[in-house]
């Protein structure tokens, strides 16, 4: 490799030599269109305090956990060895964010074939102006660049969200947030900008060990005493609408299934009372009144508007030694096969033809879309299908997911593309890459006489823009 | 658009300029082989009575529930708006066909991306000759157009038949019909032609609210006086026996599982007995007869040779509201995953090597291609694995299935194409579309040189033509 | 056909214009590296005695189940009519080796789109040098020319290792195997050529009919008498060891299930002593023996660090009057859904990271892997992702194996190309197809700038060969 490295301006677009041109065509007309990324993990204080960020390391390795499990699973790192600090006492993070650095110049094979290596060479080449392939060789010489870039003033978190184009970005909140930061930054005129997003799934989850001491906190944010389920109620409504006070247009529900199924009162308020008071609950238990409270926060949606947006079917932390050791979040939640048909049927019974109703159903088991998920978001008017996310927010798999889910939904009942990171930098190359694998798709269409161009270049702008803005405008 | 709307020679072939022409070769060679319709919605009634069709709406909008599913889930329509009539007395449908019409044409953006789409331009084009793409400024000028064909002589339903180049249809009818439309159809030389099909359902499902009547019914058609389980079966196999003297070759059977576990005789009679008359019978032990009955049906097939197409993993009428409303039918059909491997083992076990068996299995749930269908139908001979149907009889996913039934099920242990549909102007559209998709298939394998060009025609005509009419004939 | 028979350089490469010469260029840096062949079921009696092939039929059609399996299936023999001797009486097998051929050629067309095809058109040209397509008219010149060329000394079984270019194959052996073969195959000179693999299931479901006796004829080439629960751990214990003495790098296990579970000792000792014994064992126990068992293999690889194949998720002997009549591995296996990400939960959490331990994972079921499989072994390090297997082994299989597993586990977390044949002469067949479909994989990559040329070169040498090679490595 003596020639610089560069990115290839066809990158993700289709080779065949009839489709690549138009795909080039479409991709020339959404490219450079605003960011919407409604659906984020970014820390809300990184923009309210925005202060530099500290370190290559700290901005590009350590909070990307896709990373960081490749190097895992390489045998390549630890966790410590990568800048987590553990948990349990069992050693320390590595200190020297250049060591960091270069366990994963070191392995940049490894990344071969993954979203990860799009994302990462976008940001290294776009954003850093790197020209040389990451490797043990050139790990110091890529640091120096961009220690150097993220030192300037033009680098701080809010200056990055208009480098970025991103014209709104939601960040995720617990059902207890004060809403501080938003209201800071609303106060400096980023209300528009930067959303908070209402997640309460500690609070509906019984077997959450701090469940009390977190019903209680979101009865205080709230301004509202809980003493028993109907005040349990009434704080989550009562906090539903700070957050959309504050600028929210979404929930967010991370459970364990799709289950939808309402419990009668008196049996909610028995097992709330239960737990809250710290009396034995049972697994099954657990999950009936998750599923009972899903089914309440849609019943909250039809009322105060809020975007509901359901992401079932992930074992979190499959390994408990690790995720003890180094904290949730770290590459260990696995996914497994979750039924939606039966399971949303309750809900979208009962609110799917509501006027003030929306949901946006994710999965990361792609089996489904064509057999569960676009049959539904196909009929029921309260339903988006969500675009792939996680471990499917990749090339293969998003161009899988328009090959089976728009036979049956269309693309107008879908969300359109919604990111889902904790690494910032990591925002415009991901909506850059889902924006090359839609314009093939498109271009596809178009080259097998199935959609007009017109067509097509409206279909793109609607997939990049419209319908994330769409999908998520409070009802 | 100020061009006229056309549609090109070449749509739904692959555009890689090696491939399209090679697919191009193979679909001249069958682009004009006679139409096999062997699963039919459409109503016998049409022809036997072969009376014009009243409007555009009444043709081409309202039998179509994939249509009308779209217009519901974009909020673009009520299903009373598209002209269904509600049967609870929450209003009226639309009686102008010229507004159904014009709701349908105002989002025909909405299809994009769908095989509702491909077919609906094929008809518009290809059969009324429609020169304008569908929108709001042109829904009167289409409506006229379609009007217009359709008054003529040579647009009845018997006269479509030739105009479609359909050399037999199947009708879908109740295990106690009368068969009175089929045998009048016979008697002016349609008996090979318009075909009845043996739908036993609702008599096999013990939960069927008007059960003991419908058994009855089918027992008065068939001479039977049922009063107890014996009786009930001679029933049912003297009208599959009249059912094949009206010229029918096949039954269908469209079960929640695919279950075929016999039960004893004396349990079995005692289950039919309890619901004979009226007693409790509980859900599973339902699930437990219907499963029992598929079995019988197989054992009867032995005995009478009708063919059994068994597509089971759909719950009817998810929203109960919208389904007592409207009906069933309507697009709130949703499917679900379904075990086949050790579902079928019963009937295949006792049957699958009978040489007076033939059994087609469908599916709505593609991950069972590769994993238990083809597997299942590569090594029974009196298995043939049914084509993709009703979501997935659409572009992408009949590719899909050649990728991942063919490999191990070979050609020929499909049944071939097999349409499903109620809007009848929609055949050939369907079988258009599935030649091209399969010319574009065995053209990759004759570019990628795994096929033979004399051996991909051959399979060609295989898989539209032989192997439908193999697959359906009674043994 | 007057041309003479041929294969195409290019077969199975891209057709595409811009991939094809891509694909080309790296298969050719990949088409004549060695065979790795570590998980095969060629019997180790061929290599020891290294008598010559009987006759073509013996050699190609009845160790090829894929091969009998279709033929059945489409009612063009029975298996006693390709030489499978009944074993119930029901009739004697066909004698004549011709007769089985022509079969075999006459319904060539049934293999149409199947790998089988292309192994064999692979077999016939190369290695017999055949210039006639099979057919009814060709069968017997053929015969003449394949009897011909395994009449040579030089197609003995050792002769074809070499021919083959296959520098390492291993073989399948009980656990209660001797040895003597690789013993004796050592001693001339084979010993790291032709391994034995510990295949164990037998002694680790409780519900095989000739438990005791197997489990007595482990101890007793272990040494080790077997008197209960901790004795029978000690023979599984030794055997391992002498299997490794003689070679051996890996265990091989295929569970119905996933499933992984301890049991307590006192449990586990309790349902050994009761099969061991002869007493009743239910199912529900048979399982959660199997399970623990597979557990306890998993701490013993800790120990003696062979590598740990697991494959579940077969229905063995689908029609048991098949099974009875003609034994075991006849075509009649079947997949079923299988569940992994809990399954191998206790597994993965003991031992996953675990310096010592390696485990290789495999399946039948393709939708596991973007949402189970590929997401675990992307963060464990002990786990590899095992290559599409059996039915799936097949071009379109094993592209949709590199789309969906990939992108989450990259190419370091698989085990590379893996077959698993009882058909000797199919091994290079099935080697050169994945050569083939891994450079087109890698071709679309690099032609959608998606990786660099050296890259993927790079990596296509990492899947044929040094993958293989350290996923077998003992520890």
């Amino acid at each position: 490799m003596t020639q610089p490295w560069t990115l290839h301006d066809d990158r993700a677009l289709p080779a065949d030599p009839v489709t690549r041109p138009i795909a080039r065509e479409i991709y020339q007309e959404i490219r450079d269109l605003p960011i919407v990324s409604m659906h984020g993990h970014v820390p809300v204080e990184w923009f309210a305090d925005d202060t530099p960020f500290p370190d290559p390391a700290a901005l590009l390795v350590t909070p990307d956990h896709y990373l960081m499990r490749m190097l895992v699973s390489q045998g390549a790192a630890t966790l410590a060895q990568l800048g987590v600090a553990p948990l349990d006492g069992s050693g320390t993070a590595e200190a020297d964010p250049r060591a960091i650095w270069r366990r994963f110049c070191e392995n940049w094979k490894a990344f071969r074939g993954t979203p990860t290596r799009f994302w990462m060479e976008h940001e290294l080449v776009t954003i850093f102006g790197v020209t040389h392939r990451p490797s043990a060789q050139t790990a110091d010489v890529i640091y120096d660049q961009i220690a150097a870039e993220i030192a300037k003033a033009d680098f701080r978190p809010r200056a990055l969200l208009d480098r970025f184009n991103i014209e709104v970005i939601g960040t995720t909140d617990p059902a207890w947030a004060s809403l501080e930061h938003h209201q800071a930054l609303a106060a400096e005129g980023f209300g528009e900008r930067i959303l908070p997003t209402f997640r309460p799934d500690p609070v509906l989850h019984l077997d959450n060990p701090t469940f009390t001491r977190d019903v209680l906190a979101t009865g205080a944010a709230a301004g509202v005493d809980v003493v028993d389920y109907a005040t349990y109620l009434d704080a989550l409504r009562a906090q539903r609408l700070r957050f959309k006070a504050a600028g929210g247009t979404a929930t967010d529900h991370g459970h364990s299934t799709a289950d939808t199924t309402p419990l009668p009162d008196d049996e909610a308020a028995r097992l709330f009372t239960a737990a809250f008071t710290g009396k034995p609950v049972s697994a099954a238990e657990v999950s009936a009144f998750a599923a009972h409270m899903l089914f309440q926060m849609a019943a909250m949606a039809t009322e105060d508007g809020l975007v509901m947006q359901i992401h079932p079917g992930v074992e979190r932390g499959h390994s408990r030694e690790m995720t003890a050791r180094y904290g949730a979040d770290k590459g260990y939640d696995i996914p497994f096969a979750v039924e939606y048909t039966r399971a949303l049927r309750p809900m979208l019974e009962a609110f799917g033809h509501h006027p003030n109703f929306r949901t946006i159903v994710f999965t990361l088991d792609e089996d489904v879309y064509s057999r569960e998920l676009a049959p539904l978001a196909g009929v029921y008017p309260a339903m988006r299908l969500g675009a792939p996310w996680w471990f499917i927010d990749s090339p293969e798999a998003m161009r899988r997911f328009r090959e089976t889910a728009t036979e049956t939904a269309g693309f107008l009942n879908l969300s359109g593309f919604v990111d889902d990171t904790r690494a910032f930098c990591s925002i415009p190359a991901r909506h850059d890459l889902a924006r090359r694998i839609d314009a093939g798709y498109l271009a596809r269409l178009v080259a097998e006489h199935r959609l007009d161009l017109d067509e097509a270049i409206d279909t793109a702008h609607d997939l990049t823009y419209r319908l994330p803005r769409l999908a998520y405008a409070a009802r």
